[in-house]
Order: C-alpha cells, then structure tokens, then sequence
C-alpha cells in the first residue's frame, strides 16, 4: 500500500469542512468516519427511504457515498487552496447493498497534479459481517487556487 | 433511432409501479415523466439538499436518477414476470449539474435476453434551455421469473 | 449534433501525421478513412491473425481502434502545439465483431481546455450491412505546448 | 485475498489451449504466464509496431492484454463446458506504458454463475521495476454449454 503525504497538514479539517457543506450527506445520514492521507470511509446506516423497488439500497446511493469517499479520498493529498470534481466514475454492483449500514472506502491509486485515480470498495454490513457489495474506479480533477466553497449569493 | 415493441403491453403500469416502489426517488423528489418502449425520463427539481459542497446538485444524485432511467428504460422491454437490476455503469460528468431541475433521459441501446445496455443523458435545465451535463453508458439484467416487489416480512 | 470549428487550421494534417506514427495501426492494417471537425473514422478490415478464440475480431483490438477514433475526434479540435493522451475509457460489446471489416466512428461529446470527452461507435461490417457492436465512452487530456512526437533518442 | 475452488479440474490446459487460439496474442508476442484459480498473468514484450504516435505502447493494446487476463482469470473458475465472453471493461490509463514490457494480471473479483468480475493491472516493468500503468474493472460473461472453439466452417 503506497504512504501518501499531504501537502496541506490541515488537510483532515479541509476534507470534514468540505463533507458537511455537501447537503445531500446530511439528507441521506452518511457520516465522514476515517480521514488519513489518501484514504477516506463514509458510512450509512439503513434507513427504509434510501431504497430501490426490492428495499435494498438504491444503486444511485451506494454511488453518492461511494463518489463522496474517492473525492475526499483525494482531496486528502490536494493543495490548501484548491477544490475537487469528479469527472467521471464506472461502478460495478457486485451483490445486493442489504444490512443495517454501508460503508465505502476511498483510496487513492494515482495522484496527480490534474488528475487522481480513486478505487473505492463498498461494504455491505450485516451482523458484524462486511460484504463487498461495489467496486468504483473514479477520476477526480484538482481545481487549482479555487475555492471549495459555494459562489456567493 | 431503433423503434422496439414491449414484451408486455402492461410495461407502463409495471414500470410506474416499480418506480413508485423506490422510495429514494421520493425522498429527494423525483418525477417520472415519460414512459415509452425502450425510453424513460426522470426529473429531479432543485433542492438546496441535494447537494455537493458547491451548491450543485451531488453527483451520485445526478447517478441516481441517471440509473433508474436507464433501468426503467430497459424495463419496458422485459417480459411481464421479471424484475431489473444494474449490473454496472460508468458515468462522465460534463458540465456543472447546475439549474432548476435536472432530467435524465436513458435509451436502450441494445436489448437482450439477460443483458441490455443503455445511453442515459443528463441534462441541466435553467430558464427552459437544457444543458448536457452527464452521459451514463449501463448494463442493466434482466432477472426471469422475479418478482420485482420486496421480499416478504 | 454539435458543429465543432477547429482552433488549427490544419486539424487534418496533423490527425494524419500522428495517425501514421501509431505503429500498431500499421501492424493490424487500420485505416484512417475520415477526419472532420470533432470526427475521426478508422476502418479494419478482417484479418485471421486479430481474433480470439471464436475467430472474431478480439475485443482489444476493437478497443484499440475505438480508442484512436476517440482520441483523434478530440485531437481535431487542440491547438497545433499540443499533444492528446487517452486517460480512460469504457466499452461495451453489444455484438460479435464479426464482419469483413470494423469502422470506428469517434465524435466529441464535450470539448474542454484539458480534458475532451468522447462517444465511439464500432460498426461490424457485413455485405454492406453495418451493425453496432461497441459503444466507448472516453476521456481524452489535451497536452499544452507538448510535441506529439516521440522523445528524441 | 480470496481463495477460489475451479470447478473443472483441467482448468489450466482449458485457459491455455484457449489462449493459443487467440490469434491475435501470437500477432503482438503476448505470452501466458501465470495460470492460478481465479487469477491469470499475460506478459507483453516491447517491440516497435506495437505503440502509439509517442513510442509507447498503444492504450488498445495495454487493453488487449489486460482483457484477456480478467477473461481467462474468469474463465479458470468456469465449468469444463462453457465459454467466456467479455460484456464490458472500463480502464484507467495511469502512467505511460513505457518499458521493456508489460505485464497484465487478471484477478476474479467476484464469480457468479452468469457474471463475474474481475480487477486487472497493467503493469510497465522496466530494469526489475513495475509501475502500475493501467486498472481495468471488467465483467465476463459465462457462455454455459457453448464451446470455446469457432464456428465449424
């Protein structure tokens, strides 16, 4: 596994400043539970309105906190003053996302300047138990001297 | 643009059913709009709640409406006693998903007995003018004799 | 379909003058058959040596000529100074490559100042039919005041 | 690390003798070697006619190698009357594929009786050293009571 150094030592308050202004965390209950230089975990305890028809988590959920922990994951290693954009990612549902909570991690692959490469494994858990239930490989743009705060007004 | 005939003339019903089953899509209020062999559209107007830290709409949101309209789309197609599921999808983000409302657009690209890939666009709507903002391509299977409801108990 | 309107003039030569510095075009026997703003053709006759097992044409292959057909689309429209380099793409095989020859059909979906994103069609062509057998969907990195040649030496 | 039971005992002179019907493979000097349940490595000499306009190998052929080694690490685990076709594979292009060879290692993922899914890395091994080049998160499809050989004729 590669040791990552950050560039920014506050990167661990940028990354949980960032989650909490992502309204959609909130919404859904996913909460920021491991922040470490090139690794982030989001975990979401089941709730029955977070489903698709067979009452296992929507896939689209699975991909909000499986995108949100890559992009952190890499915003771990950016510079201070900059912000981060998914470009792109491809997910593979590999088992139905059922029990009492996920969890996705984020890992960094490749960093770069411009571009960083995350692979992110969701876990489905259940008793104690974790599944791997969805594997991400995600490109993540560095948005150099730009804020990672909304526009005003 | 290939025309196709449903399986089940029922494909509305079932289709509509199966969506009001899907209980993230009314937790973060969305819509089905069209229904038509082969092509189903979603929107999604905008909520603050929705959210990435910059005030646009999440991108596992913009996923998780891109993946039920290619889900759905592909369900039209399927035989009356089966039921859908993603198997993958890969998702690039073009633009800023930013406006009053987003709709997802998903085609079947080509039906088959157990696969069946689908083109999905999203756009950005803002004062009537739509904007491309994210292009899903998605490997929906068709699961024979399921039943598309929960299980019981 | 969006009309794209080339920075350099002389879009085409430069497509052609990379083209034929792609060795492995060479060695499979691809040729470049159409470059247009936003739009690159690349056509591969049959060959018993480009297949897999069943005697189609591998999906490696289709990959390969899916991703010059991508990747020169984008390069039509970057600055005569610049290089292009494919960062990832996603395929889906819909049909056996099977046919006396393929035609990959690139176009820009959305060109941007670094990354470029691209929609791929391949064509298995029979006695004058032409059937869709893959669908790529790619990114492409723009590569500032980079020579598109090989490192001297 | 998963430990996998192959179903038919003869797996590996099933995967090789497959692999030598790959024209294709004899066309580019790719070489089988490595064999194990559940994971299969393909090694690519470097040679001229195989890159892009760079001097580098071409990201099709990286995709060439690296799909066949998720293929035939899927195809390890089949049963001894079936065929493997890839449906889809999304690959990241990480680094340059620069070296004196590459080296692609296929792993299963996840099985299934229809579907498994693999994890491949593409590495470019230049003085002893391998740099990971490439990631590709693919999907095989298991062709049950069909043969791995062409259509008579």
């Amino acid at each position: 596994m590669t040791v990552f150094t950050p560039a920014d030592p506050a990167y661990q308050a940028r990354v949980r400043d960032s989650f909490a202004r992502q309204s959609i965390m909130a919404l859904i209950g996913a909460e920021l539970v491991r922040v470490e230089p090139g690794l982030v975990e989001i975990q979401l305890p089941y709730r029955a309105d977070l489903c698709q028809q067979h009452g296992f988590f929507h896939a689209g959920i699975t991909s909000t906190i499986g995108d949100s922990a890559g992009g952190y994951a890499a915003y771990t290693l950016f510079p201070a003053d900059s912000s981060v954009l998914t470009t792109e990612f491809k997910i593979n549902l590999l088992a139905p996302a059922a029990g009492e909570r996920l969890s996705a991690v984020g890992r960094v692959l490749k960093p770069g300047r411009s571009l960083t490469i995350c692979d992110v494994e969701v876990f489905a858990v259940q008793d104690g138990e974790a599944k791997l239930c969805a594997k991400l490989l995600q490109t993540l743009m560095t948005m150099h001297r730009k804020t990672d705060r909304p526009p005003p007004g």
